[in-house]
C-alpha cells in the first residue's frame, strides 16, 4: 500500500502520540459517539425545569416541559449561537475602539494612528467634520462614536449604510436593521429565555439583526479601526508552517485575536534590550510567530510569519522550541496549559476578561502595552535556558510561500488597474465570463474532520480550477496559507479565464483577507461590486456565495448569519445546527430566500460543496443574463415590425 | 386513609386529566430521567466541536474537546445563567426606560408621570438639577440617563452608589463594579465562548458583575421607573385565587412581566365604549386577572386580582371561562397555545420580540397602547359568544385574602412610626430580639415538586414561626398570596415577638414586594438597613437570607448571585446548577465568603432550608454581638483592678 506523504499536522502528531502528549483528536475520540440531542439540536438548557430532549424518532416527548417544540429548540438555540459570536467579534470590536481613543488622546503609548485614509474614510461614514481638524481629533471623534455604536438607545448602526440601498431596504422591511450591538446581543437572550419568543421564524429574524450587528457592526469596527491604527493590509510575503519556529532562536507565539497584543510584542521584540538580553542566552535572536486569528493579523499587515490554524495550537507547543505562548481571547483552548507541562513552555494570560487555570498572567492594557509585552518576552528569554534539546523537532520550512493582505482595498487597486481603484474590471471579468464568480471561504478547523486532511485546501483548487475566485479568511486561510495556494504561481492550477487575470493582474487565485472578523471586508467587496453596476443591483444578485467547512466556533454562526442576511448564498459542512427541527431547517436552507434573497446549505459530503457553489454561482449568472450564448437571429419583415412596437429596454446590464 | 383536602392547583390538575388537558406536569414525566449530564453541569454546547460531556463518576472523558474541564464548563454555564437571566430583566428595564421618556414628550398617550416623589429621588441619584425645572423635563433626563446605563463606553453604574460604602469597596476592590447594563451581557457572552475565559473564579466574578448590573441595574431601573409611572406600591387589599374569574363576566387574563401592557389593559377595560360592548353579549362586565409577574406588578400598585402564579398559567386557561389570555415577554409557555385549544380561549402575543407559534399577535407600543388594548379588549368581548358553559369549572373564592403592596418605602414608612419613615424600629426590633432577622423569599414554581405542595408557604411559616420577618415576591410571593399568608391576622402564627411587632405596626409577617425584577426593592431595604446603623456596616453583617426554592428561570440565578455579590447569604432548592463540578461548587458555597462576605447554599431537602437560614441569622447576631446573654458576674478586687487597667470600646452596637 502506497502512503501519502504526511503533512506537517500528520507528522507532528505522529510525534506527540510518541511523546504521549494528548490532543485534541484523543479527546475528540474519548467523547465519541457525541450526544445525539445535542447535535440535534433537541437539547435545552435554558431552565431549571430541564434538561429537556426531543425524541427526533420514537415515541419519546416531542416538546419540552413548558411545551416548546423542536423548532423552538433548535431556534432558540441558534440565536444563541449567532447572539454569542456576535458578542465575541463585539467585544473585540470594542477593545480596539477603545485603543483608538486612547490612542488619539496619546494615552496609549507605542501605538499611532497608521493608516489616514482610512481614518477619513469612516469619519465620512459616521459623518464627522474632517475639514481643518487635526488627525488626532477626528481619531478621537471617530473612536468615541465608534463606542456609541455599541449603547446608543436610538438609531440603526451607521455602517448598515455602506450595504446597497436595495439591500438597506430589505432590512427595513423586515424588520431587521440591527440597533446598537450589545443592545442586539442583550434582546437575543432575553428573547431565548424560558417563555420569551417562542416562534422559530421571529427566533431567526433577531438571529439575522444580532449578526448583522456582528458584520456590520462589532466585527466592521474591529476590522476598520485596526486597519486605522495598525495599516490596512497591503499584499505583502510571508510564511505559514511550523517551520517558521527556529532553533536558535528564542520562540514567541502570539496566539488568540485581538492585534493589539500581538503588535505590541513585535515593536518591543525589537527593543534593544530585548535583544542584548537574547544574545546573552545565546541564542541567535527572538521568532515571534502567530497562531490562529492574531497570526492573520499579522500576516497580512506585516508578513509576520504564521505558525499554524487553531487546530495546531498544540501541536506548536510540541515542537519543544516553544518558550512562551502568549494569548487573549477566543480559540485558545484550555488543553494547552496540559500540553506545556510536556516541555518547558509558559502559558501567558494578558487579559482580566479570559484567564486560564494553570496559566500565568501577566495583565495588558492599553496604557501599559509597550512594557507588559516587554516583560512577556524577558520572561520568554528567562526560559530559553529550560529548553529540553532532545524534546525538539520543528517540521516544515521556513522559506516564504505565501503572499497575503488582500484587504478590501488591495483587491480593488490592484483590480482596478494603474489610474483608479475600482471593481470595474472585476464586475467586467465577471460579466465576459473569465471569472465565474467570488466564493468568500471562512473559518475554523476541526477534529471532527480527519487528521491531515485538508479540506479548505481541496474546496479551494476546486473553486479555481474552474475559474471561481477564492477569498480566505481566519482558520480556513490558515489552511490554505500552509496548502500553498496563496502565490501567484498557482494560477497554473486554475481555469483559463481566472489564470489568465491572475496573470494580468499578479495575484494569487486564492486571496489571503484577514483573520475571521476580517469577513467584514467581503461585506464591503460585495457591496461594491453590487454598486459598481452590471451584476444587479443587491449583494443577492451576485456570482458569489460563502462556505465554512469546518465550523466550530459560536462565531462561524454569526458570521453564517450575517453572509445569508446581507444576500449571501452560504453553505456548511459537517452538520447543521439546527438538524432536529424539519421547519427550522427549511426556514434556513429554503424560506430565508424569499425573506433576504439568500440561503444556508448544509452538507456533509465535503465533495458535494464546491459543485453546490457552483451550480449557485451559475444560476445566478443565468438571472443576470451574463451566460445567454446569442444566437444570431434572422428577422423578417413581420418579426421587424412587432419588434419595433414592443420594444424594451435591454434587460441585463453591460455586455 | 384519610386525605387532605386538596388545593385549588390540585382541584384545577384532575379536572384537566379527565378533560385530557395535558399538563407541565404530563410533560415533566415524559422528560424524566432527564440529562444527568446536563443536570450536573456536566454538557457543554459551546461549540461545535460538541456535545461534550464529562464523566462525573466513572473512567469516562474528564474534559471537553478543547481541555475545558468540569469547572469550566459548570462555570460557563453560570455565567451564561447569569447573563441570560440578566438580559431578561435588563431589556425589561430598558422598555420601561424608553416608555418614560415617550411619556415625559406626551408621546405615550395613557400614561403619565404618577410619583413625582420617586422621580426626584431617582433624578438626585442620577445627578440631575430638579430646582426651577419642569417635571417633564425631569423625567426626560432621567428616563434618557437611565437608557445610558445600558449602553455608555465609561463609567459604573449610578445605582450602585445606593449601596453601603463598604459594599462599594468591596466591588471596586475585586474588580466587579459593573459598568453598562448591555456590555456586561455581552462581554459574559463573549467570555464564554469556546477559548476564552477558563479559569472558573474568573468566570464566577464576571458572573458576579453582571448579575450586579440586573440587581442594581436593569432591575432597579425597572423598579423605579415603573413606580415614576405607575405608582409606588403601597398596602393594598386584592384576592390571589383561580376564584378571581367570573362566570358571568368576560374574563381576560393579563400573563408576563412588563406592566405598562397590562396597565393599559386596565386602563382602556374601564372605556365606555368596552363596558358598551360587554354589556351588549349578555355579559355582567369584564374581569381583568393578573398571572405570573404581571399579577403582582397589579396586584401590588392597584390591587388588582391575581389569577395565579407562573405553574398557573395552564389551569387558568382550563377553567373555561377564560376569553382571552394577552401576554408579553418571559415565563409564557409555549404549552398555552395547545391548551387554548381545548377551549375557546385566544392566546395575543402583543411585542415583536416574543412571539408565540399559532398565537394571535396585536403590536403593542408606546404610542398606541391605548388602542392596543382595547383592540385585545374587544377581541375578548367578542369571543365571549364562544364560551362553552358545559367546560366552566372555576375552584376558590373571590373575596380578598391579601394585603400586599410593600414596597421599600411602605416598609420604611409602616415601621418607622408616625413622624417619619426610617429603618430605626425595625433595627431596633432587630437588635433586641424580637425580629430574629429577615429572609427574602424570591422565585419560580416548578413541576419538579410535586402538585400541590406548597414548598414557600411551608418555609414562609416555619420561619414566621421563629420570629423572621418574610418579604416575598414572584412566584413564591404568589404562592405564599394563595396560601393565605398575606393578610395581618397571620401574626398569630408568628413567634411572639414578631407578632408583637405585627400587631404594633398592623402589618402581615409576610410583606409581597413584588414581581421578580423588584427584588431590587430587597437590595435598598437591606442598604438602608446597613446604614441606619446598629447592625454592622455592611449588608453581610445584617441577620438577613434569600432563598429561592423552585428555581426555574435563569433569572433566578442572576438574582441570587446578586444577593450573594450584595453580601446576603442565598439557598436554592432542588438542585445545584454546578453540582458536577466540585471545585467550583465549593467557590459558590464558600469561598464566595472571602470575597463577597457571603455564599450559596444549595440544598434538596426543603425541610432542612428553614433550619439553615435561621443557623446563618443566628451566627450573624453573634457576629454583632446582639445575642449576649450576660451573666451577671461579682468580680473581686483584683479582677476589678485587672478590668480598669484593659478598659476598651465595648464591642457590638445598640444594647
Amino acid at each position: 500500500m502506497e502512503e501519502k506523504q504526511k503533512n506537517i499536522d500528520q507528522v507532528m502528531h505522529d510525534r506527540m502520540k510518541e511523546m504521549k502528549v494528548e490532543t485534541m483528536y484523543d479527546r475528540y475520540q474519548a467523547q465519541l459517539p457525541q450526544c445525539g440531542y445535542g447535535s440535534l439540536a433537541l437539547c435545552c438548557r435554558h431552565c431549571n425545569y430541564g434538561p429537556c430532549n426531543i425524541d427526533p424518532f420514537g415515541k419519546g416527548p416531542k416538546k419540552g416541559i413548558c411545551g416548546a417544540d423542536a423548532n423552538t429548540f433548535a431556534a432558540r438555540h441558534f440565536l444563541r449561537m449567532s447572539g454569542a459570536g456576535t458578542a465575541c467579534h463585539s467585544d473585540h470590536g470594542r477593545a480596539v475602539a477603545h485603543l483608538l481613543v486612547a490612542t488619539a488622546r496619546g494615552e496609549a503609548p507605542g501605538y499611532r494612528i497608521k493608516d489616514v485614509d482610512k481614518l477619513m474614510m469612516v469619519a465620512e461614514c459616521f459623518g464627522i467634520k474632517t475639514k481643518d481638524r487635526k488627525i488626532n481629533e477626528i481619531a478621537e471623534e471617530v473612536g468615541e462614536m465608534a463606542l456609541m455604536e455599541f449603547g446608543k438607545p436610538y438609531g440603526t448602526l451607521l455602517f448598515l449604510k455602506r450595504a446597497p440601498e436595495a439591500r438597506q431596504k430589505i432590512w427595513e422591511k423586515i424588520g431587521i436593521a440591527s440597533r446598537a450591538i450589545d443592545r442586539e446581543v442583550c434582546e437575543s437572550f432575553h428573547r431565548t429565555g424560558i417563555g420569551g419568543d417562542q416562534d422559530y421564524r421571529n427566533l431567526t429574524k433577531q438571529a439575522m439583526r444580532v449578526a448583522l450587528a456582528d458584520g456590520w457592526g462589532g466585527s466592521m469596527i474591529a476590522t476598520e479601526l485596526q486597519d486605522i491604527l495598525f495599516g490596512t493590509p497591503k499584499p505583502v510575503q510571508g510564511r505559514s508552517s511550523m517551520g517558521v519556529l527556529k532553533k536558535d532562536f528564542v520562540n514567541l507565539i502570539v496566539h488568540g485575536h485581538e492585534p493589539q497584543l500581538a503588535e505590541a510584542v513585535v515593536l518591543a521584540s525589537s527593543d534593544p534590550e530585548v535583544t542584548k538580553a537574547v544574545l546573552a542566552t545565546g541564542a541567535k535572536g527572538v521568532v515571534v510567530a502567530g497562531l490562529c486569528c492574531t497570526a492573520n493579523e499579522l500576516l497580512v499587515r506585516h508578513g509576520i510569519p504564521m505558525a499554524g490554524h487553531m487546530t495546531m495550537q498544540e501541536p506548536a507547543i510540541s515542537t519543544g522550541v516553544v518558550e512562551l505562548m502568549v494569548v487573549d481571547i477566543q480559540c485558545v483552548m484550555q488543553a494547552i496549559v496540559e500540553t506545556a507541562k510536556h516541555f518547558h513552555t509558559k502559558i501567558v494570560t494578558t487579559l482580566s476578561k479570559a484567564k486560564i487555570f494553570g496559566a500565568e498572567h501577566v495583565e495588558f492594557s492599553d496604557e501599559h502595552a509597550i512594557e507588559a509585552a516587554k516583560k512577556i518576552l524577558f520572561m520568554a528569554i528567562e526560559n530559553y535556558k529550560n529548553r529540553d534539546n532532545k524534546k525538539v523537532f520543528i517540521p516544515g520550512g521556513a522559506e516564504p510561500n505565501i503572499v497575503a493582505g488582500f484587504s478590501h482595498e488591495t483587491i480593488k487597486y490592484m483590480l482596478g488597474g494603474r489610474f483608479r481603484a475600482s471593481y470595474r474590471p472585476l464586475n467586467d471579468n465577471i460579466i465576459n465570463g473569465r471569472i465565474r464568480g467570488v466564493v468568500g471561504i471562512a473559518g475554523c478547523t476541526s477534529p471532527k474532520i480527519g487528521l491531515g486532511e485538508t479540506s479548505y485546501v481541496n474546496l479551494a483548487k476546486e473553486l479555481i480550477a474552474n475559474d471561481i475566485l477564492v477569498v480566505a479568511t481566519g482558520c480556513a486561510a490558515g489552511q490554505c496559507a500552509d496548502g500553498g495556494l496563496m502565490i501567484p504561481e498557482m494560477k497554473d492550477v486554475c481555469g483559463a479565464g481566472l489564470k489568465e487575470v491572475c496573470e494580468a493582474v499578479g495575484i494569487p487565485p486564492v486571496l489571503h483577507s484577514g483573520a475571521c472578523v476580517d469577513n467584514s471586508r467581503i461585506l464591503i467587496a460585495v457591496s461594491e461590486m453590487a454598486k459598481e453596476g452590471g451584476l444587479g443591483n443587491d449583494i443577492s444578485d451576485l456570482p458569489v456565495a460563502g462556505v465554512c467547512l469546518e465550523w466550530m466556533s459560536e462565531k462561524a454562526i454569526a458570521i453564517g448569519q450575517y453572509f445569508v442576511a446581507s444576500g449571501v448564498y452560504t453553505v456548511f459542512g459537517t452538520n447543521s445546527p439546527v438538524a432536529g427541527a424539519p421547519d427550522m431547517q427549511r426556514l434556513l436552507t429554503s424560506e430565508m430566500e424569499e425573506l433576504v434573497g439568500a440561503t444556508w446549505d448544509f452538507e456533509k459530503d465535503f465533495k458535494k460543496i464546491a459543485r453546490m457553489v457552483m451550480d449557485h454561482i451559475e444560476k445566478k449568472r443565468d438571472a443576470l443574463g451574463i451566460n445567454v450564448k446569442k444566437e444570431r437571429k434572422l428577422y423578417d419583415m413581420a418579426e421587424r415590425r412587432a419588434l419595433e412596437r414592443e420594444c424594451k429596454p435591454t434587460p441585463g446590464g453591460h455586455h
